[in-house]
């Protein structure tokens, strides 16, 4: 569908999904959001050459099926920061939902909310917390932030994603400029709705902004005393999110993170980077299990679980998938897709004999490189 | 040919067959059996990963020529538990033969016990023991099994496949559920016939089942206990089927198991696993001559045979091209296939410089990785 | 468009470039520049095969972000043997801009200037000094030599470039004949224009002639002596290109090159090399900072030139890129492609964590073989 | 062209080529020769995988140029078994050069000769003797030997041979079967015409009968025994052609081989084995200069010979290539073809910084797996 000039149509269909696989919703769901919107979203940066590497990276690490492990319905359940989950995933934070549904943020957390996982609220959300708690009814909900220049207004996002209910906050760090999106150059983007939560910072609400716009209006010098500074304004626990290096997991845990983020931001950032999975091990050492790790960018399928897992994350973040369900199916689709996701790992932890989410932590993956 | 929801026609033409390879023989049999069964015979799972690297992963190890070796007339023959076989590949146990043939596992019974080596009978077969015996014809014949839930029942059917005279047990251990099979799934496969073997523990025949449906109702906590069980009830040799790990042979091998079946049921169980050869190497290892071991998953050259034998098995099963080879010839067919092996196999011996089947356990392969 | 063998008319347009990327830049300049001299530009040596890997061994490292790294407004300014350029790249020698653009190498030189950095001026280029001076504006400028086996006219042409104000020589050492050019022998290409400056050696003026033509009227025997010989005459820095061993670099250096010049002719010459990348790592190690390296071959986008940096260049040369803007936009399109790479190395820089040109020197890259 | 079932009618056409490269030679080639021939030639066994390997193999190791070695009409010439030659590479023995051109092996041997290298004349050879003596008018040739089962025939072969002139003797030790080569089955190929040197110990002269049939009427037990029965009899230095393993060089060398000869016959016997290039290092480094090397199999450039000879060939001989420039140009299409090796190896020579062919095999490579 072409976006016209005058006014970006989203799809409002709500309904249950017949999943096959994700690759196949990624097709379907191009059918159905506007170019821009589309484009947006599934989108990398450069080359595509992360892009393309967070899914082929799962290649190079193989799972051994163990066949005599005496394993039966095997427990998905598991806890991160005291939230009980029904699975080893969660919702990535990920801006402007309505550009794939006129529900907006409000769709997806009916869907992650019936499903009985945590939902991430995006800075760049396009519906306002109130809104957005239409369809969380309650539920677990953490708050992603991307800090403004001003650390005053920066309290005042906290304050009112606190007010909100937020149990923890997600500091993007790998974002202080937009990656080279070359879809949304050739697109002319903008975004066709304003971002209530950071209209606060920018010199518009955002609607009919640029992300380069909006990017270049929040804060660039992002460093270990924003961590601390968060840490200690909100008294939430902090997850900082874009890590890919050793190194930063240190700084971020010295600072007081309570959380570490693995993620190359969906291949959208800075292209010529590995694979995130592939970086995931080396982190998950030098963390030594001291907070949490939750893992995104890349996850299409219950082997990924599996293998990110196994490489040492907690939970997993299901992003661009989520959209394409909500695109597709409204909550409805949100929940589809969670629930293809479940299925799939309950499948995956049976065949390869794991009867716990901690089972599978102990698993030693095949080295296929 | 599609499958119409009325009928399920098998072809039915009994021929000789001049084969040129055996992927042609897949695409030739693609032409013949109808849509469901063929994609049900030829699929994988998940993103077929595992299936391709099956007969990839032979490209990691090379064979050097030896072209001083005296050799003239290469002799395949050789043993498995007692049986003198012409060749050192048996038929692997596969599922409903009857979607590739109206004369079903007896068509192929004819053909291995003509070309001169071991039937496997899967616990899925859609004939009765008795009908296959008329292909057989006293020929040896080993019983796989998929286990019931009840171990009464399980009993029941050991003593009928002990009754037919099976040598040996095969153990599947890698399908406590179905692998996430999406051509089936399309396809909304059902069996169009049912199994009267396994019938004794499903909720019906097994016609118009899914397979889903069918493994739920097996039994699913496989443990070294059931090696036990099936060692010490029936008196037989076991071996433990779909054995990817050192770890799992040496499980099965405490547990009493006779032989080790190295395989990862030809990709259709866990994606994301790698290639079944690649795991070969360090499963003997491990094995140290202990037990035999059987090797499927990718055989489609006489140079797949003589690299499996080279990395630690004892004798290979060879599993779709059979079936390819039933559904465009019946018995003769299957024979073609095997003649077929049986030429090529001794081709490379010749080339490699290998008199016998242990001179080529005895050679080494070249590290093309 | 053809060339018609009455004439060559290269392209004249001058504006402004709105670029999404190199590669669409190539495909651009393809339609406008008449198909021997595109060619002549875009084409590699042999199976292309070190040409493609020019690019793709770019992938053989990965860029790690940094991102609690405090940096805001990166800092691309850096310096080069006394020269302030405004980021770490320069302008590559490279032969007959008027292949591309009826203002030849006066156009990419007002293009460069105005980007504020180094120009370099090939022997081989097809207008005058005081022509390209026009464009130049008195800014720097270095002057890449291919010798004649006359040291005496060597010695003529290094005074008249010295008098055109040249603050650097740099000795192509690497194109003691012509690679083995396919596409140029299938065009069977000649120059459509004379080379003033090189007419001197030749039998001609360079119009009409060969690459493999005038190449062999150049000299082979190129030794460390040469080196010497121009070090010891012009009194200026001499760097040696076409670099791509530690053994020629630090026989370079003994013979007292003020400079290395990382490079194997954009894939132009040797085929069956690697990519140059692939090389400047051990060369950096070999010259341990005692000179600075410039490197060239495969600088595609901002990525590229960092991990270049990280990987021991001190600032790289742009070659076929602007002579695609050239060819697109005149002046106007050098300055366009130079923007270009700054805009996406400050992107990189700041997604990378690294706040000036000293910091990407010392990033530690991801391994990625 | 169709090979119609009662006449193989070949090109005939002498003429010089003008050769851009040898993988257009292969496709022009394939427009003149019958398709029944062109596939006898241009195919390889099974998969075809080592036949690509071949040429890929190369690629696994990089030429670094060297750019200040004080080079200037490098010198090709060598000699080999006390024949000086042109440059280090000969005619490989190749069969029934008549499927190519209507010379036979007259015009290739003519080619050979004009070019001043030394001719291989194969067993299977189509011409006699004294045919091809036309063509060579004196220049040295070494004759390559398939076996009989029977002594006395192979002493008259050899015997022959001699008075001929040969001053080797090639014993092809790799073939003693047919590789499994698809395209030559599906054509049903036979030979248009006999073999009048191995007509001795065939049930016919050659004509109408498959290779399949021929290389089984000739001797499959070959061992060290023969290479000692070769080179007591004839009292002519022996090459053991077919060698890929440092094992079998010993064991030639010991059993009195005064040459090596590796080649994995280009790929048409035993496929699923490395590139021929891939194994010429460690079988190097096991003779350690006692007796020549001779390579093939793969060689399509100048920078294929230089890196074997960089290996550790001293010679590389040309198969294929020679009998497409028959095909396209008869003797003096043989002759463009060695010119035009000799052209690129002198262009690689220059460009590598390699004065003569010691210095080639003084080069070290660089490591590109």
């Amino acid at each position: 569908m072409e976006q016209t000039k005058q006014e970006y149509l989203a799809p409002s269909e709500v309904k249950e999904l017949d999943i096959v696989n994700t690759y196949e919703l990624e097709m379907l769901a191009g059918e159905v959001v506007p170019q821009g919107g589309y484009d947006y979203i599934s989108g990398g940066s450069g080359d595509e050459y992360t892009l393309r590497q967070n899914v082929e990276s799962f290649n190079h690490k193989g799972i051994l099926p163990r066949v005599l492990a005496d394993v039966e319905h095997p427990d998905t359940q598991t806890s991160i920061l005291g939230h009980d989950i029904t699975a080893p995933f969660i919702m990535a934070p990920i801006a402007a939902h309505g550009l794939a549904h006129q529900t907006k943020e409000a769709g997806t957390a009916k869907g992650v909310s019936e499903f009985g996982t945590i939902m991430s609220i995006s800075a760049y959300s396009g519906a306002k917390f109130e809104e957005i708690e239409e369809g969380l009814n309650g539920s677990p909900r953490w708050f992603q932030i991307y800090m403004s220049k001003d650390d005053e207004l920066n309290k005042a996002i906290v304050d009112e994603a606190k007010a909100d209910g937020a149990t923890a906050i997600i500091l993007t760090a790998d974002s202080t400029l937009s990656g080279n999106r070359e879809k949304d150059m050739r697109n002319k983007f903008v975004y066709p709705f304003g971002m209530p939560i950071v209209s606060r910072y920018l010199t518009g609400s955002g609607e009919k902004m640029s992300l380069n716009n909006i990017y270049a209006q929040s804060k660039q010098k992002i460093s270990p005393k924003d961590v601390e500074f968060l840490t200690d304004y909100s008294g939430l626990p902090v997850f900082v999110k874009g890590i890919q290096s050793p190194e930063d997991a240190l700084l971020a845990i010295g600072a007081g993170a309570a959380g570490i983020w693995v993620s190359n931001h969906g291949g959208r950032q800075l292209d010529g980077a590995p694979g995130s999975f592939d970086t995931l091990e080396r982190i998950s050492e030098a963390v030594q299990g001291r907070v949490p790790i939750v893992f995104d960018s890349g996850i299409r399928r219950g082997e990924h679980i599996f293998k990110a897992l196994a490489s040492g994350a907690d939970v997993v973040a299901i992003g661009r998938p989520a959209l394409y369900g909500l695109a597709l199916g409204g909550w409805k689709g949100v929940k589809s897709v969670f629930d293809y996701f479940h299925t799939d790992l309950k499948r995956v932890m049976q065949l390869a004999g794991t009867q716990t989410v901690e089972d599978i932590k102990h698993t030693k993956l095949f080295d296929q490189k």
